[in-house]
């Protein structure tokens, strides 16, 4: 999508310069930074100071960890360590695991290194091109939502959480790939942007987006949606997932959970925009996710701009306030209207769900 | 209460200085600053840059700022004016009418001007004597609320939001009187405090609050409360209130009502502390209470130590960014478990508080 009217995609393959390059999305939404990762090392570093982040660029970034590795380790028990190293970034998108057992399965050491390198970068390119297609047609399956939501009096308002746009993907996004097909659609339509706290990813990050792209939209802080469900100034909820057990249940940015449960309250129609590669095949139960705990310096230390344009970084509270700091919730499936795919539209129900797994 | 173990009130009336001291909790928890009120002026800045918050103690401080006011003015109609600026500092605050109107009825103008002031301040600091009272009747209504609840086996988790402690009153608080209680009587107790966007008063005020008096208590993102409902991490939730309607409405800091849905979905009792004079007894519908809408740079603009131990003020995001900043909503009854006043605990019902009114 656009930044300063110029196309880009949030990961890619630099041919010349043999590297991967991505955006530093720590630096967004004040600066434009592109940074290279050149082997396992900057790849772990990138997922684990969030400098990418989203379950599908984590995955493809992860994807492309496991070519870097193997171009830089080749030996087969360093590649398990690397394997290793890279599925201990960040426990709770399944991506992550999805993308690197997917290039895990391309590596036969019969081949000669150069062959199983071609492999795997191919791989990892596929597994973007992939990511691409399916945030296309979640927009397109999304679109059908908005468009029977819609009504032609009324500008749309909706509401979502956190970043699940084209910069927590390859391009397009998840839940606001829906809203991009809309608005390509002239569906006259405005977004209110949760906050998200505690880093501040649908301020920094998905009202970047959107006004890059031309999107009205509003910052609000993760407080606000009650009083604007109340007064009927939401007409849908809409965002994306890290996981989502096969039986339904959405593991997605902390304070997703409490604005489904008063979206349900209200009748106002709560959607999980995730491709197919989210959904957890093993897990049953919410309560068997592992929440990933972050540390009090995320909710202490802030970032901005001073006077003088320069970027500062500021203690809001002091160092002894103790602080606990889950970064994901669960909100059960029954709290959710359906899911949208890149399979289609589906009910966050077990039975539902199991029809579109791959045999 | 303490402040670094040294007992504070959060006004007070300086009799050598002849003028009223505040603690200036813009600057709270990073420098402990006593600013005077010496004139109407003086007042009207404090209460709308928010240098006193929290519905009581605007009160109070609305009520020495008719003292100042008159000590300057004298004149009636001059006297009128100042009236309707001290009532227009904050439109939600019910307390703020009510100390005005209090005051402005003591003043009769076939006295002598001495006399008047005279009158006017002992009514101020009677306004103060009887908030302190009030707050302590809170906490001991409130203690029975806990001791019901609270389990010996275990610690008791109680969530709060914003500031209802004692820097929102004279002393002790709404909310936390209770808790301030509880712990002189040997209950074991956490409390777990929302940040509060937009001005973290919660992790800024009630965590530093709680700490100079030694109470455990851990700051979470306004995101996080939903996840520890779910797990079973929260026995009660304990708030204050800017307006409460005579039907049982409650007006408290945006994001409130959040909870208090989700509460309600756990069965979690979600009760609101607050004193008589919050009671509006004009008021049936909620939907009329009018929802005092703030800057757009109280969001985006965001204090704090920075590497060198200065207070700095940054832009955590562009100012071209648009944001909505409505400062409070509104929960209905049926999300409140009881009103835990100074003449008892009620449901927050009309029959119920209707019983509590003066003739």
């Amino acid at each position: 999508m656009l930044i300063d009217n110029k196309k880009f995609e949030t990961i890619w393959y630099d041919d010349k310069l043999e590297c991967v390059q991505i955006i530093d999305q720590t630096k967004l939404p004040f600066e434009l930074i592109i940074t290279k990762l050149n082997n396992l090392e900057d790849v772990i570093i990138a997922i684990k100071e969030m400098k990418v982040r989203g379950a599908p660029l984590i995955g493809a970034t992860a994807a492309f960890g496991v070519y870097l590795a193997f171009r830089e380790l080749k030996n087969k028990d360093q590649m398990l360590l690397a394997i290793e190293k890279i599925k201990q970034t960040r426990p709770t998108a399944v991506n992550l695991f999805w993308a690197v057992e997917r290039m895990v399965s391309k590596i036969d050491f019969s081949y000669a290194n150069k062959e199983i390198e071609y492999i795997l970068l191919k791989e990892a390119l596929k597994i973007c091109e992939e990511d691409k297609d399916c945030c296309k047609k979640i927009g397109e399956n999304g679109l059908e939502i908005i468009k029977n939501i819609s009504n032609e009096k009324k500008k749309l308002n909706i509401l979502t959480h956190c970043n699940a746009g084209w910069l927590a993907t390859i391009d397009w996004g998840t839940a606001t790939a829906p809203i991009y097909y809309a608005r390509d659609n002239n569906i006259d339509l405005h977004v209110w942007v949760d906050e998200t706290r505690p880093r501040n990813q649908g301020a920094s990050l998905t009202s970047y987006e959107l006004n890059n792209e031309g999107i009205d939209n509003t910052i609000i802080t993760d407080n606000t949606a009650g009083i604007l469900m109340q007064r009927g100034q939401i007409d849908l909820c809409l965002v994306g997932a890290d996981r989502v057990t096969y039986t339904g249940h959405v593991a997605n940015k902390i304070g997703t959970f409490l604005k489904a449960v008063v979206a349900k309250e209200f009748n106002i129609p709560f959607f999980v925009a995730i491709p197919y590669s989210t959904i957890d095949w093993k897990t049953k139960n919410y309560q068997d996710i592992i929440i990933e705990e972050r540390s009090a310096s995320e909710l202490r230390n802030i970032r901005g701009y001073d006077k003088d344009n320069k970027i500062k970084s500021i203690d809001i509270y002091p160092k002894e306030s103790k602080v606990y700091n889950p970064a994901f919730d669960i909100t059960p499936n029954k709290f959710v209207e359906a899911l949208i795919t890149d399979r289609g539209v589906i009910e966050a129900e077990e039975e539902n769900i199991k029809k579109i797994k791959d045999e």
